[in-house]
């Protein structure tokens, strides 16, 4: 038996980690050799994506400057998930709702899955996890895989890493072996509550350190701004009671903190924050692409304050409130008073 | 009394510290208002470098930009420094031995005395601290300052933080108050040799990752090389049973490890010898600037072969071949093995 594997999601990191995975079934046995890749349908000149991504092997969208593998075969179409074995998640976590819905009930008995989506679901004043909330909705195991991955990088071959969580040891080989390369390295850690975390607040760090460049900050105050992020990451781990330290050293932690803050979407949208443009200015201006930094920097801020803890996350807060409540930039300087985790 | 503050260096670091400091003085009370700074005498256009900057107020070499305040005052005269109560040691580490020696029982009882100087001292198979080094040879309390301070952004006063540490509370309540203002947020924590093993072993990782960016890498490369480095100096903590993990992520720790290999020296000279230019022509394209990343990997390659250990710190070990056994720049790729901390 080979597993059959789809990537649900046909964006920019969905079609590079579509390469990424359709060059790696070629040499391996247990795996279908072809791809499946699940995309919202659009079209372009009245082209169907998928028809185009199908017959010209580029994702002429997203990810235009990258040839795709042959064995990738992109569709719109939600039933043609149900033969899967191993479902990948690669959508912005807005749709998440919606399309976990449309799938439930019409899997395949037995099929595990990992979620690459970035943000966390905030309801009833708690947060949750997309992953916990992909696993109890279909009924099937989800595990998370995040890391310092530049989707156009990872397209191009460039040594990258991951780190994957909340697998068993069988879905941990099952998943592991199908993604791990010569140029994607994948560890395994046991925390998917640390490692969804750091991928989900990352970028609201990210948005303040892009708040802090936007305003002419030099390196110095930037990266003073990413430090007490990634203490304010780990003081939330320890507010929620979930998340290792430890976990912050991974690909998943300051890795891709840092790409994210030097390169991210969210830092770019924070570039322009930083000089005062609107949030719905900035949106027109970045292509209409899915942000996910405002929207985490709200959920958190409303789960802190829900807890009376706000005070306790200054860059947390201060992003939110510049984002939604006309907050001034600067006062994103009152995060960079020193804090220091505990010494355990 | 009011403390007598004097700085040991002129570089271009020594230089914006004594714009800090000489700025802080005049709002304090118990500082003299008058700062020394020394340095090793140069002569530009047969002037000398310390009558240009006490008359023009600029240290033309070494910090050209910016104009100084009225109360630094330029010597080349160790011995103006006899009756200083606080020394700010800011030079090369290769200079060290010999101007402690010259200072030497000439200085005044009580003085204290803070090193913001990178790199160890390796002798007989054993590390060393500089700033331990500095207490015995002088006989006086030394302690350490290390941050994500790019010396241009200090002096320009950009908001930047700093990590004290190696001092009692006495000397701690003098040291911090001297540097801390709304541009230097110092932070003081227990932990001597944590803060100056990042601040020496930071320019080894930033060779490697300038070696990243040399050959053209991306960041999810770079930034993978940057997080093994992590986790090499948190081996390296453990291996010499010295520095705790929480200490990396001070300002010494992660800022100033990621300032570094974003725009130091040595992320510089990694990415000339990343295009495989020796490193005597990158000494000759740098302007003769010190450069501490290759002579630290070296120090410290010598004490993990000394130990057995070099195969455990392939980031480590890789540089130094790389800089010194005509070992090819992509061998770097091998740190890129997914490597963690320990979960404790």
């Amino acid at each position: 038996m080979q597993f059959k594997v789809s990537i649900v999601g046909g964006g920019n990191f969905g079609t590079a980690i579509a390469k990424l995975l359709a060059e790696n079934v070629l040499n391996l046995k247990s795996y279908s050799p072809e791809i499946t890749m699940w995309l919202y349908e659009e079209y372009i000149n009245e082209i169907p994506l998928t028809q185009i991504i199908n017959t010209t092997h580029i994702n002429t969208k997203y990810l235009p400057d990258i040839h795709l593998p042959t064995n990738i075969r992109a569709t719109s179409d939600l039933k043609e998930l149900n033969d899967s074995d191993i479902l990948i998640f690669v959508i912005p976590h807005q749709f998440v709702k919606n399309i976990i819905n449309q799938i439930k009930g019409t899997l395949k008995k037995g099929v595990i899955s990992v979620s690459l989506i970035k943000g966390v679901i905030y309801s009833n004043g708690d947060i949750g996890l997309i992953s916990k909330y992909i696993s109890n909705t279909l009924n099937i195991p989800c595990g998370v895989l995040m890391g310092a991955n530049i989707a156009i990088e990872v397209a191009k071959g460039y040594i990258s890493e991951g780190t994957l969580s909340g697998v068993n040891d069988k879905e941990g080989i099952i998943i592991r072996n199908l993604f791990n390369s010569n140029i994607y390295r994948v560890s395994i850690v046991d925390d998917l509550w640390g490692v969804e975390l750091c991928g989900t607040l990352k970028n609201v760090v990210s948005l303040g350190y892009g708040i802090c460049k936007g305003m002419g900050c030099g390196l110095n105050t930037c990266c003073a701004v990413l430090r007490n992020g990634l203490v304010e990451i780990c003081n939330f781990y320890k507010l929620l009671g979930k998340g290792k330290d430890c976990t912050l050293f991974e690909s998943c932690g300051i890795s891709d903190l840092m790409v994210s803050c030097l390169a991210g979407r969210n830092f770019k949208a924070g570039e322009f924050i930083g000089k005062k443009i609107s949030l719905e200015e900035i949106k027109e201006k970045m292509g209409g692409q899915q942000l996910q930094g405002p929207d985490t920097a709200k959920e958190i801020y409303e789960y802190l304050k829900g807890k009376g803890k706000e005070n306790e996350f200054p860059l947390f807060t201060t992003v939110y409130r510049v984002c939604f409540e006309n907050e001034l930039p600067d006062a994103i300087y009152c995060c960079i008073s020193p804090k220091s985790i505990s010494d355990q």
